[in-house]
């Protein structure tokens, strides 16, 4: 979790645009953005992270961006659109950290995927020359972020778009309370096998004896896969981002623990 | 809402086949469907409009493809299949409008697409030359549709699959009832956010002092943006179709007034 | 049903990689799949075949896969992710079919998609130099399956990535008692419309008089089309994939029924 991209191979060929929204995928709005960038850029690649965020969740789509984008090639463009402020006077930006950029509105949902160590670019969405010759007031992924996410991936600076800036919005990752003996955390995300992700890195729990505590049950140790244990039966395990996560081997820690986002997970150590 | 493309950008090199059905994402239809398109074009590229369509729901396939349809490049391909007689003697036909082409049965869900200033040309889909080898009776998506489609996004003129027709099936468009003081439409969608679309257009609501009432509620005015009210307040707004709409800032429209497609819409002027 | 390819077309310039998966729609794992790929080979074109398996389910899986494999072109790369024994020690194989190539854990998801009239080798994934550097104890979607699949997409010979075996796990088809009169066989899947598909073969059904018993409710002859019957009426017919189904026109066989995997289904022959 140290913030590089995961692979050590550089593809710049191809342009690649990820999406992460809120729109679910009934309506047409997913299909009519790629309509944008493919009018703009043929070339483009349109690869979805999730459009299933829960409406106007953004700690929820900035969880989700973290845990995804490592994973993209050299050159991909992020675009995230979960966007209650739309219309009104809320900024809208583009990220340029090298290997990736972002667009997104500026309300944080992008902070918890800066590499800080590199440094970044921050470029304000300004330009209306590069929006649809109509921008509505209700729906900007397709009269704005989509035309400007086509134009970056054809290799258009971030600086045509609008100017500079010091700063950006930023969320707080959820704090761990590390004590002696125990560190103490939270749930920060549940995915769709009720897995409890916590906020909670494996380096603070990968030393000696230790037993897991959430809603009043008490799991011992930490495991290596979930067949370890029984059907049925809790298991806290190192998960696929690096954090402490609380499962149930074949069914939901959710559903046995009845937990939800923000739930408190503690590690007594030794 | 004139018909014409939004975009100034004429992009031909790339085959764009867009899909709209009702075969949800859980059943393998969809994929199969895509299989047989790049059997026959690989450099086609499919974008979704929906698949979750509501089962045999032909208004709400028009209404999506409607609200998709001018957002793609030039020579794109849209396929819909919401098909309730398949298997029946309904025809499936081509609908060529220059710009873009319109595969479907022939049951009106492409007719609110059509751009009548321009005219198009209708032809049959009758040929089995360009079918699968065997042709299920329940799935011409796979075995009839898609095929075509991948033959038109090679270029293959439409008068190869069948004889030109006069006519196609069309469906109405729910009318609004405009009197000296009022005008009265109806919910025609309603999306994900709960945001209540109505078929009442911004030109017949853009003058003087107004309200709306909808289910026994009235909302003064109309709202530039969602953020302009409160969380949890109602706001009439110009949506991003250019239809008038009812929303909940930070909420849903459709839960805060048990709001249904159908339900009357009524906008007080002056 | 032969096992053959049904479309009589060869494309083989594009690299194809089909998903199956039960990790949903929601969470960012499908997305972080395709960055993998992406970043492995660009050109790869991904098609979803679905990821909306029940968590866990592979016969349902194994069922999505037998349903689809045939339609896509030659050269194919079939990468199935459900997977409950992640991380402990059940192996992970490659089949190659010479037209196609299937990617999956070595539990039986892949067995009933096997053409076994032309032979197949089997080969282990264990070479960790095509894995990502750091392999999770719970996402070997991302870090062994994703990778090897675009591998294999770029024309790298499976013996690249393990040693030949001589056997996989495979899982029995749900068999069929044929008896004098009558045949007795089993829902095997529900799709979205609600119509049972069954496990019965057309040629088992397809000569003379018959009539369909399910939850004590007999339904006379097969249909053609499902519009043959009024809406809300119970229809027999041989479905898409060549096996008996029993539906309801406009409607739902699984509601109007309350029919669950599993339940029996006679045919009365004569």
């Amino acid at each position: 979790l140290n913030g590089e991209r995961v692979l050590g191979i550089d593809t710049i060929g191809m342009a690649i645009i990820t999406l992460l929204t809120d729109f679910g995928l009934k309506d047409s709005y997913v299909g009519v953005m790629k309509g944008v960038i493919a009018s703009i850029n043929e070339e483009a690649k349109v690869i979805d992270i999730s459009h299933q965020v829960e409406p106007q969740n953004i700690l929820e789509a900035a969880f989700l961006l973290r845990s995804a984008y490592r994973y993209f090639p050299k050159g991909t463009v992020h675009l995230v659109v979960v966007d209650p402020g739309v219309g009104s006077e809320r900024s809208a930006i583009i990220v340029d950290q090298g290997d990736r950029i972002f667009v997104a509105p500026d309300n944080g949902v992008v902070s918890w995927s800066l590499r800080k160590s590199c440094g970044y670019n921050i470029y304000g969405i300004e330009n209306p020359s590069f929006f649809l010759a109509e921008v509505s007031s209700t729906f900007h992924g397709r009269d704005i972020f989509a035309p400007v996410a086509a134009y970056l991936s054809k290799g258009m600076h971030p600086s045509n778009f609008g100017k500079k800036r010091d700063r950006l919005k930023t969320l707080e990752f959820p704090p761990v309370s590390v004590k002696e003996g125990s560190v103490t955390g939270e749930v920060v995300y549940i995915d769709r096998f009720g897995n409890l992700v916590t906020n909670i890195e494996q380096g603070m729990v990968s030393s000696g004896a230790l037993s897991i505590r959430v809603k009043g049950v008490e799991i011992p140790g930490l495991s290596s896969f979930y067949a370890e244990k029984t059907e049925g039966e809790l298991v806290a395990i190192i998960g696929s981002l690096g954090f402490l996560e609380v499962s149930v081997n074949l069914g939901s820690a959710k559903e046995v623990l009845q937990t939800k986002v923000g739930d408190k997970v503690e590690v007594i150590l030794g």
